[in-house]
């Protein structure tokens, strides 16, 4: 890592990253991406001390036609042995078709939301119902060795009920870290987390859950992204999701932004000093990368601003 | 306030914020605005509860074209009598002029860069010289009942010089707490600072200038400006610095964004339950009025966003 001379001395908190870009980011651009540009798009993640990245989902190629590619990206990957890769699977039909390749991938996220109304609009099922399902496609996970990731949706708040009680989302956690989640990931799907109901949220998950890994997705909807994630990781939490660029995530109210930045939350836990075993620079290369594919913008931060320079040398060479 | 379920329950913790975007923003805007939209915007920021903004500096008119018409400005204002009408003043011939018009403005602000190559670039002096020159301004200003607001720049890192001492930043407060000024301003002038540097440096802050009101001035140069916010408030900080519409700042390196935005840092503080004495939606008319101005995009998030629905109207809407 770079010259830091401003990061907390003696931090030796380690965290770890999830990349979400291809799976949640890809899937919310309005023109669907070359299949060759995601898998080159991927692998060069891969090369940026990634350890995680969601490559694909198996949702219904007319409901989301931008990733009916999902089993030629897989194909198509070159990633070194370490890096979990995992896909996404709303339903046991999705289940069925993805078992079919299964050395394709390591983990899987099967999810349902806390709140009644948007699991209502999401899938057309009730919290129950979903629960139900989703227990029974975990079984099914776990038996073909595959990692059982649970996610929670708007576990910070729904855009249709409000409020989401901590209690009911943490009760469905404990329900599926029984049923042989080793991973529950909790989503601020339309960015209505806030620092302090994040601090309090994750001493809660933390000591309720402790057997399981807790990772936390937020959404940069009001700018607050980054600062839920540092709340986070003050209240013990490890594991982050994030897409490069900023792509991706629920984009309501329309024109908002939705995940955060991997590489504006990568530099943040590096000028802290907490390690993510990711080069940055090769990081910010590769949203440079999807910026050039995509043939607009992005709104990462570190994608125009690069990484701190501590050492002067960029403003020396500007005034050369 | 709104309805926010999710804030934190009995957080009384009341919090002031300056509007820096009429001096910090408009002076970074490479076109002039002209004179009456400065002064109806102002007018407009002071409908919205704000009871603190900096309103103009008392600079050169040729090396800062956009300010030149800051008494104009500050003739123009129609502002509530308990808004505090904060101009800058870089040197002792800017305090003269400014003193021809003292009952235009309540507060000063003076400053001086902790690292001696910013201080050096920005104004070529020592930071020596400077401190002593700004506490015979200090002097005067105290003399003539204005408030002394003392800044410091570069308060968490040099573009030039990498790391800025907390200690070295802390002593000169210290003298311009003894020389008289009754606010200390910290101002992260290029976006190096982190959440877990600004947690040590507010306490810190906060130990060793009892008497004195400590001010947080951030960027979001990387993004992590709402995470820096929040890390400081959670060290004792309770007054802060932003500009509606995220204008203004340093735009170094070119192109990434500078302060904080108001209504981003507003909008968390609210959810919260943190109190500004703020309408959120006014200052948010507010910003989008000046991107109006302006004609084009700025880069706050709660500008697109809006405020956090937490009674699904919103979404009940747009559905029906």
């Amino acid at each position: 890592m770079e010259n830091t001379p401003n990061q907390t001395p003696g931090d030796d908190r380690v965290v770890s990253v999830r990349e979400v870009g291809p799976r949640d980011g890809f899937q919310n651009e309005p023109e669907t991406i070359a299949t060759a540009d995601k898998i080159e798009l991927i692998n060069e993640l891969g090369r940026t001390g990634l350890t995680r990245i969601e490559v694909a989902s198996f949702v219904r190629p007319d409901v989301i036609p931008q990733l009916s590619d999902g089993v030629e990206v897989l194909r198509g990957l070159d990633l070194p042995t370490d890096v979990e890769r995992m896909v996404l699977i709303p339903n046991s039909k999705g289940l069925d078709n993805a078992l079919q390749v299964r050395e394709l991938f390591d983990a899987a996220t099967l999810f349902v939301s806390a709140s009644e109304s948007h699991n209502k609009a999401n899938i057309n099922r009730t919290v129950r119902q979903t629960m139900d399902d989703v227990k029974a496609m975990g079984s099914r996970v776990v038996s073909e060795d595959i990692k059982f990731s649970a996610v929670i949706a708007t576990s910070f708040g729904c855009p249709y009920e409000g409020k989401v009680p901590m209690e009911r989302v943490l009760d469905l956690a404990e329900e599926f870290a029984a049923a042989g989640a080793t991973e529950l990931g909790f989503g601020d799907t339309t960015g209505m987390a806030n620092p302090a109901y994040v601090s309090r949220f994750f001493s809660e998950a933390n000591r309720r859950l402790p057997e399981v890994e807790v990772t936390a997705h937020f959404h940069n909807t009001r700018g607050q992204g980054l600062a839920n994630a540092y709340a986070a990781l003050e209240a013990g939490c490890r594991s982050f999701e994030s897409s490069f660029g900023e792509l991706g995530g629920c984009p309501v109210p329309k024109g908002s932004t939705g995940n955060i930045g991997s590489e504006d939350l990568v530099s943040m836990f590096h000028e802290m000093g907490v390690d993510t075993g990711i080069d940055l620079e090769v990081l910010i290369a590769a949203a440079q990368r999807v910026q050039d594919v995509l043939g607009r913008k992005l709104t990462s931060h570190s994608i125009v601003a690069g990484p701190v320079d501590w050492t002067g040398a960029l403003m020396a060479a500007n005034a050369g």
